[in-house]
């Protein structure tokens, strides 16, 4: 399997529940060895060892070829940056250092992350709402895998893991949520101030660390320890239809009382995209997120919600440069991303 | 005729010399009747007196019916602003107060202000730069107006202002310029710069005391005291010919050097004219101002310059509410001005 071929993410299909409002679900389990120390404080000999270990006997022997495995040492900036952006590693993963790599399948809905913060990061990715699946899901992987290794396990705790906040249950739960009306209509802040309220967290496009862009935000629980995997679904099951009615209300009030506002958004992002010979991601991220209101809205009924998910992916640097096929200057990048999307636009 | 029909002003026809990147030029004369005291210093009753005179006894009687005569004071704001908006009249004249009209000629090249700061401001308007031409069309009609009324006038000075700047020629010549390259391109201030300093003045789209908007700007003589006409005609034949190369140069550099940014500029302008649902005056100008040049380099061939110089004028407050006839709230106005730029762009 090319590296390439990672940007169909089949999470970005714009189908499963809810997907006007709910682009993908993502759950996490951070795992760590018994036997092993904990990252940061492996040497490098250690830290060779256990890639070598978690990758032959615990990945390969597991899932044999359905998974794909790179060590991130292997690769330059440009492959890594596209495992980033088709959300199969970590910022962290990206920017970190020591020995260290990932396994993922064929679609981009499983990775697991080898010597992140923990030994393991186990996730999984789907589109729209669909965290109990998902969590049966990742739970059925997790136990394999257990099978094979010892996990660093505490019964009054739970799981250990690098940083106080993951032990318990080392589940983190998210959405990517696509809030544009509560963006235009400054309703945003009250989601944020709801969401934090209950011990949720608020973050952007790729998670920790990252910028909310085109009004795409992330929403995950925070706590781990003391809670059970179904209590933490069900911290976001409270908060989770309230977000997305209140979307679906902001957007059907635009429609009805400002109807020329929510027009002008769309067809200008359109125009723009359709037409526009340079442009920064940034952008071109804010018109998509209009572009795709549009479609859900039936304002736009000539380009597929399939093909506006792939373009949200494949502007970004990392997958632009790769299927240009060459390192580019930000401002050639920025001419090859407006002629990607005029053609994927046109091609429709 | 109807006072609508002065929004199809033949000077913005787009035709003439140097057409590309001069879009008008304009010549005014400042004139006092002997007899009368100046603006500012007569009474109500004088003021009429002045008022009726110079309509019936010198405008009605010198160019009969092809010259219409508007009183301000009968007008409402609108159609003052649709005056305004056809370079028929000055903003002073708009906002002024006191007894004052104004005679002009169907195809809108000519206009006679009266009780403006002076007596009389004799005006003509043509497309292009064809300051020798209107300068004798001009002195032809200031002619025959001398032959009625008895002129204020010095043999030390020439002729008497209100005004001290306007003593002498009372002659104010000026052009207005399209200088989209060297915006772009930050090379303008250099322009003015260099305008400045050989006492030319850079103004905005609609004279003294308005903004330069979409990349338009107006340069006129100061000096009328001790200068023929002739000379203050040469003071701006100095400095034309190399504001029209530059700005030729800087395109032709942009297009070579830089065709995808001026690319983008054009058609995303083209884009966003042809999609908006509401757009702003303001913006509106920006982007018919890289259309107009987007045409002119022949990147655009579906667009004629005249539908885009109507839309500059069509599209002003004014001209906008009379199209539409009625008065409308400015977010109203955004969206008719969007619709009416849509269907011209259309039509083409």
């Amino acid at each position: 399997m090319s590296l390439k071929s990672a940007y169909m993410g089949a999470w970005l299909k714009g189908e499963g529940p809810e997907s006007d409002i709910v682009v993908s679900s993502r759950l996490r389990l951070a795992r760590n060895l018994e036997g092993f120390k904990f990252k940061g404080r492996m040497g490098e000999d250690e830290e060779l060892l256990l890639e070598a270990h978690l990758r032959e006997k615990v990945v390969d022997s597991t899932f044999g070829d359905n998974m794909c495995y790179l060590s991130l040492n292997e690769l330059d900036d440009l492959d890594r940056l596209l495992l980033v952006e088709s959300h199969l590693i970590s910022l962290e993963h990206f920017n970190g250092d020591g020995r260290r790599g990932v396994a993922y399948d064929q679609s981009g809905s499983v990775s697991i992350m080898i010597n992140e913060e923990d030994h393991l990061r186990i996730q999984v990715l789907a589109p729209g709402l669909a965290l109990r699946e998902q969590l049966h899901r990742i739970n059925a992987i997790d136990d394999t895998l257990a099978e094979q290794v010892p996990y660093s396990f505490n019964t009054d705790f739970g799981f250990l893991t690098t940083c106080p906040t993951n032990v318990g249950t080392g589940l983190r739960v998210s959405v990517m949520l696509h809030l544009p009306a509560l963006a235009l209509s400054k309703h945003i802040q009250k989601v944020f101030n709801a969401v934090e309220k209950v011990n949720l967290a608020v973050r952007g496009f790729f998670g920790e660390g990252s910028q909310a862009l085109g009004d795409f935000y992330q929403i995950s629980n925070q706590v781990t320890l003391g809670v059970s995997q179904e209590e933490a679904l069900l911290e976001l099951d409270k908060v989770l239809p309230r977000i997305i009615e209140y979307e679906r209300d902001v957007r059907q009030a635009l429609l009805d009382d400002e109807r020329k506002v929510l027009e002008d958004k769309v067809f200008r992002a359109m125009a723009i995209l359709q037409n526009a010979r340079s442009i920064p991601t940034e952008e071109a991220m804010v018109h998509l997120s209009f572009l795709r209101m549009g479609i859900f809205l039936q304002m736009v009924d000539d380009v597929s919600i399939d093909a506006v998910n792939k373009l949200f992916l494949i502007i970004q640097p990392g997958h632009l440069q790769s299927l240009v096929g060459s390192e580019l200057l930000p401002e050639d990048r920025d001419v090859e991303r407006a002629s990607i999307i005029r053609k994927e636009l046109q091609d429709d």
